[in-house]
């Protein structure tokens, strides 16, 4: 149950106070250059304490690689990897150990195993994204091989939201900033917006889009794993995602079938797809992507964790006031930007390799084929 | 992939066209009553033809129990199920043998699998839902022993919505009007637009929202399988479906964690829960059911199928108009209604299996094992 | 957990005394002609009744398939199938509701469900395996294109063996007796035996031996996934199977490692694998299929059902005597025979689908491909 | 693919000459006592160097625990866990980067992947198991909580066997002597075997026999599941296993059902099973534990590595002469008694978990639910 993905599966481990965080990732193609700089840098912006819009704590978060590499390859074996722990303030958490903080998985894990690691909310920490990003970084240097590109920013704080339409936004702007945000327009009143909260030791939500392109057509399930099911449902599951829409998606209601409707125009000289009038589809039909560009919508709650006093109970049922301490994020959005993009980067690579089961092989394969030493057939 | 569920599962077949559709349902547990009067009554909600509202198409759906029951009693062996195929007016779709439907399953079938069954969607059509619909019936056979209730109803459609806080709805009234809007003050409206739609030969999209109620604290798994993650793929495996919240959703974004949190108030004399001050969390708190209501949205857009010429293109890249015949809904709401209800009620069985493994009995469970007949251990 | 494979899966259903046995082909490449004749040449292997050394019972056993195909072809979408039980003597069962009979199901069933059919010993009856013959025939279909095949024999019944090296062997002589044995020596050896035991009332094991040949080089998991887990796991889910091995299995134990390395001699010509001194290790090296044939030996008991008296106790702990009425199988093998084609079948194509994801497609691949009408990208 | 069982899940990693073997388990149930002096025990029964039987190399293989775990107890969340390699010469392998090693899975890994780590077997190394016999020990720990016990031990080392029928051995003595074989009359000659063996630079095959003792009745899925299926897949995913069967396996394949039925003689008195007149079956009926004891074999072919010159060719065809260097065990089985349990046991846990999935608590899962602390309902 802590497993994701079918061919290309990720399975994590790890508390936020316990000795590592780490994971496992199964089914990675062999012959992959396996860039440990790159997982690195995609770790540095999931890290705490990279902007003053961010927890302070400061976490090293240096990911060690254990297995599935020989001479910076991958071989097909399992790439088993894990990041240490440091700078716990375990004690910071003494006092929560029998109390249920408000809208936090304690009361919910607390009956569901009768037992909770209750330092740093354990399991349940945003610190179990870390391994999703490595297996992320490791599934965004295969899609490298394919042509397909994963993009996720910041597209909404409270109510502080950019350009809609991402065809309009630069989005080579996106790190410019410390929201992730490519809208030069909000970026600066997105950051405000922030740290006032912060100073009110207050917390707040917002929205992450993202666009997945250059994804071949034929990708997907045609009934219970469609690609936006199991794309909706590796976005819901990071931790304070509430929604998940994609194309026109809750906006799109209120529309006609006339309005709506994306009309195929031509083939492509090489008749491997089309191209179409419009994407209100958002590049997937009947379950199945249909080669345009995959836009899509996350919604984030505020997170739980306030600085300031709130009443709730401890395990008993007696009244308590809580005040944490300790150093907390005003608002993920910054820092899920590269988690958003870790789960559609396995989602899209693991149906690739589904789809791609017992098919010719697309080009792009050969790109990962021909970097493979020694040949089989030479 | 055609396999929905992981302890309580359901795999189906077939095509809009071809001898029937059906499934099979893995994982129920013994000793159930199996009410078929119960299931078929679940697809006549489903059944084309029910209303002035849906397609005019008559198909009769009855359900064949094959297997897995002896004397009106589950077996805790697979159930086997089919309904044939009735009325179909294949002829009517000869003209679109090489012809991609805009927004249609065509183009990405064509693509995927290099041969189709195009008539009627072939597997793409939203008959195969009927398999979830006898699905969904079975688990709430079984939910309704446990105390889980699970609603759907149409709360928008285009841009005519009814009341947004279900606890001031009178669900009862859900089935009382053909739009299955519990929401006196805008049925006629939402009937009245599907009806001015319906006549331009054009489709309009919508809301369903949903409700399970007395689901108990513990489903659901904590990282990857978060209750809601699961719901949400449910959700968005359904044909037509683009979007997905639950709880306060995207509109809860531009709060505050002040303003969000939800506050444990006390223990209920058993010690099994609490009360909370508020249910902003919608039931699910680091993706573990907390025992209050789950409520959640799902966003359908307009059917792509139009009465009106519309242009396209056929397999070779040349331009064609197309003009329906065939008889197709305006506003697929009404009737996926039932279907909302069905992958809700099997996803909440499925997580009741997982979590009540190696666990204490719940009261309900009781019930369930009273109802065997001989008991083992009498 | 009626489900059998990973990218091809079978999902069956059925008692022996329901209105039908059916089950539901997952996964199957598209393309393929599905040639029903030749599955229900395969099911008629399996029939009751089809000679003197199996039961006297007549059962048509027609196989419908029900979705999955258009215009002859495979589709890619589930393919569903039922054959509808007839010539069922439920009356013949009466007395043995509440009874345990010897070494049967009925006791393990009662005490895991609490509930059980038992006429004709429900889903425990061998008549489940009907659903595994048809997924196997359409495996074959699939292995055929592959230059894959899957043959199986009776290799010993009781005390009496035929030769144990199949290279020996001219096995187009299996389908040439009853017995199902392509040795000529000990056929006739081998049938007056069964009709000795049938006689008796009484019941005889054996075991039967199978190969694959033209199996590629790749196929398999290293670890878990070892093909030879695979295909024994698929041969031991078979009624009334006892053990597996393969290679020289059990008897190589004895042996040195200097006596049962196979040395690889040479590569072939087109570098796609190599010629080898020896096949100890029956075509699979660490898991993995190194090209050569893969033979194996599937021991099974004789089957429970006497027609003689045997004591046993009722539910209640009542002792109570047995004289079973209907019409059985003194010795399975001769009818268990396409049952193991059948489960080897569609591990190995299973293996296939699952190694051919994101390689250069073998040129058997091409074949299937080739058959494809119409071309995406003609 | 390298994850086993379904609710109780091991996920394994690691090379032998890579930086470090671990895994993950999950699905361990809450508030087991972790012992971790047990699961160093464990490991060390498999260790390297433990006697003059096995290879000389010494490796400590200690392992570390990074997760899951909660002042000493697990917490229901995954555990992972590492074990540093040591004492590595992998200069040892330099010769052999380009040679296909009889027998080996050299071969098969590179032409299934087209990359290999060649030093020590890489991936196919027997350090792999490292992992599994963690995981056993977690299971076995698990368990003990229910009653449920695995034993292993040599049963034959090339042509020498012991006692056949364990209910005639003492089992206490397995520990006894470097074979582990409790039957005291060949366990001299099993080690004279060994050694004269060893000195000629060959290797020795031969079985390991094993008991599941305490088992409940009700484990194990009627179909593709059945518990023996299971059984036998986890046995056969052992480096170099040849065969398995159970109960009277081969060779009750001579006799007739009149010989081999266990007759059910009187019910406890607890209604909770019955006594049998035999065992025959060998604890398991229609795939579904009867409650006695699970007696089975494992058929170990001769290790691939022998210490004197072999013939073969490397990947481009050429002849070679290998002759490695290198420590390597003779006979494998006196440490892969302990990985026989460890495979055993996960099964058996996880077949424990399915079952007792919505069904009233047996009285053992009390005794693990008493350990909780603090009680939920308290």
């Amino acid at each position: 149950m802590n497993t994701f993905g079918n061919l290309f599966r990720l399975t994590t481990f790890g508390e936020s106070h316990g000795p590592a965080i780490g994971g496992v990732v199964d089914g990675c193609p062999p012959g992959i250059d396996l860039d440990t700089a790159f997982i690195q840098a995609e770790l540095d912006r999931r890290r705490p304490g990279q902007s003053r819009l961010t927890t302070a704590r400061k976490e090293g978060d240096r990911v060690e690689i254990l297995s599935g590499v020989f001479e910076g390859k991958t071989t097909g074996t399992p790439i088993g990897f894990i990041v240490r722990n440091e700078n716990q303030h375990s004690g910071d958490y003494d006092d929560l150990r029998d109390i249920f903080r408000p809208s936090h998985a304690d009361y919910t894990y607390y009956f569901k195993y009768g037992i909770r690691d209750h330092r740093g909310g354990g399991r349940s920490s945003a610190r179990e994204t870390i391994s999703r990003v490595v297996g992320g970084a490791i599934a965004k240097l295969c899609l490298r091989q394919l042509g397909i590109d994963v993009k996720a920013w910041t597209q909404q704080v409270g109510d502080i939201a950019c350009e809609r339409d991402y065809t309009k936004l630069d989005l080579s702007l996106i790190e410019s900033n410390d929201v992730r945000c490519p809208d030069p327009a909000v970026t600066r009143q997105m950051e405000d917006l922030i740290l006032q909260v912060k100073g009110e030791g207050d917390t707040i939500g917002g929205i992450i889009a993202g666009v997945i392109t250059g994804c071949p057509v034929g990708l997907g399930e045609p009934v219970f794993g469609k690609l936006h099911a199991q794309l909706g449902a590796a976005m819901l599951s990071i931790n304070a995602v509430k929604g998940f829409d994609y194309g026109d998606g809750f906006d799109g209601v209120t529309q006609r079938g006339s309005e709506q409707n994306d009309r195929p125009l031509s083939m492509t000289s090489d008749k491997r797809g089309a191209s179409f009038s419009t994407n209100h589809s958002g590049g997937i039909q009947g379950g199945i992507s249909n080669g345009q560009p995959i836009p899509f919508r996350v919604a984030f709650k505020p997170v739980a964790t306030l600085l300031r006093p709130q009443q709730t109970i401890d395990i008993h049922g007696n009244p308590v006031t809580i005040n944490p301490r300790g150093r907390h994020d005003p608002c993920v959005l910054p820092r899920a930007v590269p988690i958003v993009e870790a789960m559609a980067a396995m989602t899209i690579l693991d149906a690739w390799l589904i789809q791609s089961k017992g098919e010719d092989s697309p080009p792009a394969l050969a790109i990962i084929r021909g970097r493979l030493s020694p040949q089989p057939s030479q």
